[in-house]
C-alpha cells in the first residue's frame, strides 16, 4: 500500500498555478506508539494555504518545496497504535495534508490535534461550519467583533466557508447584517441565508448601496478580502467599530508593495475603531466552546451552510484554485 | 474692557493660511451664576485643532466661519459668580478658545470643565505635559499600548508634544523607545530624553534603520503622524503588536482620497496585531489618574519636557501654521 501525495514543487510567482504541486507515491512509514494511520476521506480548502506556498515569514512554518502540501482534511483509522483510537474511527485533524493516507499523533496540542468527528453530522462537517471555518467565524464575532443587538455587521467573501457563518451567527447575536458578495448566484445564497442587505463588490455604485444599508455606519466589519471593499467600507465605519481582518484573497497574490489603497488612520481616529487580526489557530483553546454552540444553533435550525465539493484526489490544485479565484459558494472540499 | 478673539474666516483648502482667520474686537457679555471671567495668559496649539476647521463629519463640532476659534488655554480669574472660584484664581480649561478674555463654566462635564492650575509648575505645564498631551501619552500607552516591559516602542513625532512624554513614559514602564523625527535638532533632543534610539524620517534608509533598530519587530507604535512613517513601521510589526493611531499630522491636509499607501491587512494578520484610535477626550474620566502619576515622575526627575513659545496673541495662526509644519520641538505655546 502506497501513499498517494500532493507535493509543492515550486513558490508561485502572483496566483499560483496547478504546475506548482507534483504528484507522487510514497511508502508508508510503520506507525509509532500513539499514532494512528488515517485514509483520507475529505480534505478542505482554505484560503490560508496560500500564505503556506509563499517564501516569506508567515504566523507559522510554511511549505518547501518537496514537502506535501499542508492541509486540513477528516478520514477514516485504518491502523492504530494509540490506546484511544481503534480502526474504523473518524479522525479529522489540520495536519492531514493532501495525501490518501496521514499518520498522525492524535496527541498533539492546540490545532496540530486529531479530533473525533460527531457521529450525527455529514462527516464533511467537521471541515467546515463545525470545524476550522466555524471556529473563526465563532470566536471572532465572540471575542473581537462583539456584536451588540441592533449594531451592524458588514461581512465580505459572505457566501464563502467563513463568511455564511459570520453572518449567521451576526444574526444570532441580534445584528444586522450587510453581506458583499460577487455574483448574483452569491447574492441569492446570502438572502436565503437570512441576511438583511446583499450588495455586490461588482457594483460601480457599492460605496453609495452601502452608506444607504448602513445609515448609521458600520459597527462591526469582518473583512474576508482586503482590497477596494476593504477601503469601501474602512471608509464608512461607525463610532468605535471594530473591524476583525480575517482574509485578504482580494490581494493575496499581489506582492505587498502593489496591496495600495486608502489608508485609513483618518477614519480610525475619527471613530475610535480597532483594528485587529484574527489567526485562528491562536484560539484553538476556544474550539470546544465554538463546537457546542454551533452544534446547537445547528440543531435548532439556525445553522445553514453550502458546500463546494470535488470529487476525487487528483483536483487538488484544481479545487484550491477554484477557491483561489471565487468560484466556489460555501466550504471549498474535495472527496477523495 | 473688549474681548480681542480670533474667528474662522473661511474653511482652508488643503494646508491652512493665516489668512483663514481674523482678529475682531467683542463685548465680554455679563456673567451668569456659575460662570467666572478668565483673562487668557496661555494659549496651546494642537494638531486636533486642524480637525475643527475641516467642514466635514469629525468626532465632535467643529468651528464654523464666524466662529472663534477653539483651542485649551489657560489664564487668571477677573470676576467670579461661581462661589468656588475667586478673583486670583489660576484656570484651565479646553474651552478657552482664542481670545484674550473668555466667560467659562467650571462644572461643565468632562473635557469642557475647567480645573485649577497646580500652585507648584509653571503655569503653562497645564497645557502641556501634566495637561491634555500628558494625558494622551498617559491613556494611550496605559490603555492601549500597555507595553512590557523589554519591548520595543516606537513612536513618531517624537520630540513633538506627546510624542516627547509617550517616549518617557514608555521608559518608565520598562520598554525600549526608538524615536522618530525629523531634523537632527529633533533627534538630538530625543537621545537628550534618554530614548535609545532616533531615526530621521526623512534619511532614505528610514526602514533599514528601523529594522536594525529592531531586530524582534515593534511591539508598540505611537503613530502620531500618519503617511510613509506609518507605512513604513507597520511593515515591521511584531506579532501581538498594539498601534496607536493617535494622529497624523504628516497627511491632515491632504484630501481623504489622496491619503494612500501601503494597506496593512497582511500584516495585520500574520501578526494579530491591534490597531485602535485613540481621542484622548473620551478618556477624560483618567485625568486624575495621569496627572497624579506624571507630577509624582515629574517629582521624581523623570519627566523632561519642552515648550516652543511665541510671545502675543497676534501670533496664534502664526503659532498654529508653525506647529502643522512641525517646526516646533515640544508643545506649541503662545504666551498672551
Amino acid at each position: 500500500m502506497m501513499n498517494r501525495r500532493w507535493v509543492l514543487d515550486h513558490y508561485p510567482q502572483g496566483a499560483a498555478t496547478k504546475d506548482i504541486w507534483r504528484l507522487e507515491d510514497a511508502p508508508i512509514p510503520d506507525l509509532q506508539p500513539g499514532q494512528i494511520l488515517v485514509k483520507t476521506r475529505w480534505l478542505s480548502l482554505d484560503p490560508y494555504m496560500r500564505g503556506r506556498i509563499a517564501p516569506g515569514a508567515n504566523y507559522t512554518a510554511g511549505v518547501a518545496p518537496g514537502d506535501v502540501m499542508q492541509g486540513g482534511g477528516m478520514g477514516e483509522v485504518i491502523a492504530s497504535a494509540h490506546p484511544g483510537w481503534k480502526v474504523g474511527d473518524l479522525a479529522e485533524s489540520m495536519e492531514m495534508g493532501w495525501q490518501t493516507h496521514a499518520v498522525l499523533s492524535p496527541d498533539l496540542p492546540g490545532a496540530k490535534a486529531t479530533n473525533r468527528v460527531p457521529e450525527d453530522i455529514p462527516p464533511q462537517a467537521a471541515l467546515s461550519w463545525l470545524g476550522m471555518p466555524g471556529l473563526t467565524a465563532y470566536v471572532g464575532l465572540t471575542e473581537i467583533g462583539r456584536p451588540l443587538p441592533g449594531e451592524t455587521v458588514v461581512v465580505s467573501a459572505a457566501s464563502g466557508a467563513v463568511g455564511q457563518l459570520v453572518g449567521q451567527i451576526a444574526k444570532l447575536m441580534g445584528a444586522r447584517v450587510v453581506a458583499i458578495a460577487g455574483s448574483d448566484e452569491k447574492l441569492s445564497y446570502c438572502e436565503e441565508l437570512g441576511f438583511d442587505i446583499a450588495i455586490s463588490h461588482r457594483d460601480p455604485e457599492m460605496a453609495e448601496k452601502l452608506a444607504k444599508a448602513c445609515p448609521e455606519g458600520v459597527d462591526v466589519f469582518w473583512d474576508n478580502t482586503g482590497g477596494v471593499i476593504h477601503d469601501t467600507v474602512l471608509a464608512q465605519l461607525a463610532t468605535r467599530a471594530r473591524v476583525v481582518v480575517c482574509g485578504r484573497i482580494a490581494v493575496v497574490d499581489k506582492p505587498a508593495g502593489e496591496d495600495i489603497g486608502l489608508r485609513s488612520s483618518a477614519r480610525l481616529i475619527v471613530t475610535r475603531a480597532r483594528v485587529e487580526g484574527l489567526v485562528v489557530f491562536d484560539w484553538w483553546h476556544k474550539r470546544t466552546e465554538a463546537i457546542r454552540h454551533l452544534q446547537q444553533w445547528h440543531a435548532a435550525g439556525h445553522i445553514r451552510y453550502r458546500e463546494d465539493v470535488l470529487e476525487g484526489f487528483e483536483r487538488m490544485p484544481e479545487a484550491f484554485l477554484r477557491m483561489m479565484s471565487g468560484a466556489n459558494i460555501g466550504k471549498q472540499l474535495v472527496k477523495i
